[in-house]
């Protein structure tokens, strides 16, 4: 592990994300000195920082950590979402992350769904629906895990064996909450879940808040499904909107509490309308003209794929299916590394799943760029 | 009757309103001298508006008429709605009104709230509270008189003591439907049933649509409660929006048909989000600097009243409550006179209803306008 990596693991540990002073110390003189800095006691605005150091441990073991299924992605990492870096001087000093999904290939095409936790069956049932359809269309959900519209829309996307990205404000080796530690398992399946503080680490009120924004800043666009009065998800609208990324709420009956926050984004912030998984798309697709809504087109020039990407795209069948453990053999890959490409792939636009398994993403196939 | 008022009298006989064509021909020659041509067999287009000569009545006994309680109203006639000249070609050739209610004081401060007749509970329930609150707060409700979101309305206005006026698509004499001639005869107790047709003519599919212009063209507004995908309520949005008028719309569930309509708009026409009696008012306020939205302030100056006008407003106390009787007696006019001046002052916002009957509005009283 370079110098960087290691002080940013630890940085993780020392200070609350977000910290702008400590970003840009980072900035300045990197994440190694600056650590350096904090630990000798230099002059200047360090010392609050110190307060923690006894918290932090000396050095952090990347090995240990991926033997539970746990890695670091710092800036820079192939797998670090670049959308983060809009973020300046509050984007995090690195990532935990664990799950077979790719992260950053995850949110090129990617959609953020969040309400409520005391949501209503109406809010459930449509979060549930929309994220299915978007996930059938290559579109991953990325959500905060939490009860509610954020379970709807990740189990929504699960259920179409799409891709979902959640987004914890505590420590991604013991979730919260406690009751979804399952739903986590089956989102880091194929997904990712990650999160800024590092494993062992507690939420608090304030790191959900916190949070927020990296759900916002991770998508391509963010949809508030359902939203009381004071709904945290409103924290996370404001943040799509102070990123001027498109903002997006459903529509839901006057009379329902859990619809105040929605219908309010419609008529003050003027959040686009979405009653359905087609207007998502069409809201968002024209953002990319690489990007079409329909049909759904591959994210990035096949020539950009790195090799192994390459080979086990190569190694999908255009009609039928195949199982994952036939595209690694058909690859010449390892299982877990076929995996985690057609995850990679399928949210790229380039693989979809089928019945038998996996296969070429047809408006793909059609033209023939395989 | 001069010869022009009777003219238009029998040219709502004669041909279907929203003739173009008629309406030059009226504008270029007058209504007289365009009836004659027709009677006449004048050359050019108008031989087929004689298909309906035999229908025509040779002469309209207007006091006949009164004896019903209906009365002619023809452009430049003091009760003529001025906002119907936006229609242009399309305007009305005269209108026939049954009613307590001024149409023209009516429809200064308006809302025209409509919607689907298959209405749900959700849609009646809100158009009724929103038409409540409108009328509480000095607004007339015009609407078409039909079931479900129409009749919500309606009865929202009538239980707040407020104005409404039913625009209907037959004669005024005999409302369509049937199961509304009670609610026809409240909304004339103090507000207006009014018609293009005249008395004795049946509603038909297309008389529903030419009328839904009307309806448009009266408010100060359009809000559409409920709508399914091809409700006619849409088409009287069409109608606000192609007349430059506010259209509104209140969201609603996106998993119930009656919704569709109103999501739609929201999302494809820009219509305005309304959740409650105070969206409307603060969009439709601020298009009149005059007419701030709160507290309510009349419609016209106070010395553009009429001397009855004037002479009830005096009558009325600023404190308490006076019945329509009192009020009467105070002003030195007849009672059906002192009835039609409080209709035509409470839609204009000077006066309000109260437990005891009659009082000066509060914002108005407090300026000590009077």
């Amino acid at each position: 592990m370079t110098s960087d990596r290691l002080a940013r693991a630890r940085l993780t540990y020392l200070a609350e994300p977000a910290d702008e002073a400590l970003n840009a110390l980072v900035k300045d003189v990197g994440a190694a000195r600056a650590m350096e800095m904090i630990e000798s006691g230099s002059p200047g605005q360090t010392a609050r920082w110190r307060q923690r150091l006894a918290d932090v441990p000396d050095t952090v073991d990347l090995t240990e950590h991926a033997r539970n299924g746990i890695r670091l992605v710092c800036p820079g990492d192939p797998e670090w979402p670049s959308r983060l870096d809009d973020l300046g001087e509050q984007a995090p000093y690195a990532l935990w992350v664990r799950g077979n999904g790719d992260l950053r290939f995850a949110c090129l095409r990617s959609v953020a769904m969040v309400g409520a936790r005391a949501a209503t069956s109406y809010g459930c049932y449509v979060a549930s629906e929309i994220a299915s359809s978007l996930a059938a269309r290559g579109w991953a959900i990325v959500s905060g895990g939490a009860y509610g519209i954020d379970a709807a829309a990740h189990r929504g996307a699960l259920g179409a064996g799409g891709v979902t990205v959640a987004v914890l404000a505590c420590g991604v080796d013991h979730p919260y909450p406690a009751g979804h530690i399952e739903l986590m398992k089956a989102i880091a399946a194929d997904g990712v879940v990650m999160s800024e503080w590092p494993p062992g680490c507690n939420a608090t009120r304030l790191r959900f808040l916190t949070r927020n924004r990296v759900i916002a800043a991770l998508a391509t666009g963010t949809l508030v499904v359902e939203a009381g009065r004071r709904s945290g998800a409103l924290n996370t609208a404001r943040h799509a909107r102070d990123l001027e990324r498109p903002l997006m709420a459903v529509p839901g009956p006057v009379t329902s509490e859990q619809s105040v926050g929605t219908n309010m984004l419609l008529r003050d912030w003027q959040a686009a309308v979405v009653t359905k998984a087609a207007d998502v798309t069409a809201f968002l697709g024209p953002l990319d003209p690489e990007n079409p809504p329909d049909p759904v087109q591959p994210v990035l020039p096949w020539d950009e794929l790195d090799p192994s990407l390459k080979a086990v795209l190569d190694a999908l069948p255009a009609r039928g299916g195949a199982s994952t453990e036939q595209v690694a053999a058909a690859a010449g890959v390892a299982f877990g590394t076929a995996l985690k490409c057609l995850g990679g792939l399928a949210a790229g636009g380039f693989a979809q799943r089928c019945p038998e398994g996996w296969r070429i993403r047809r408006a793909h196939a059609a033209e023939g760029v395989k």
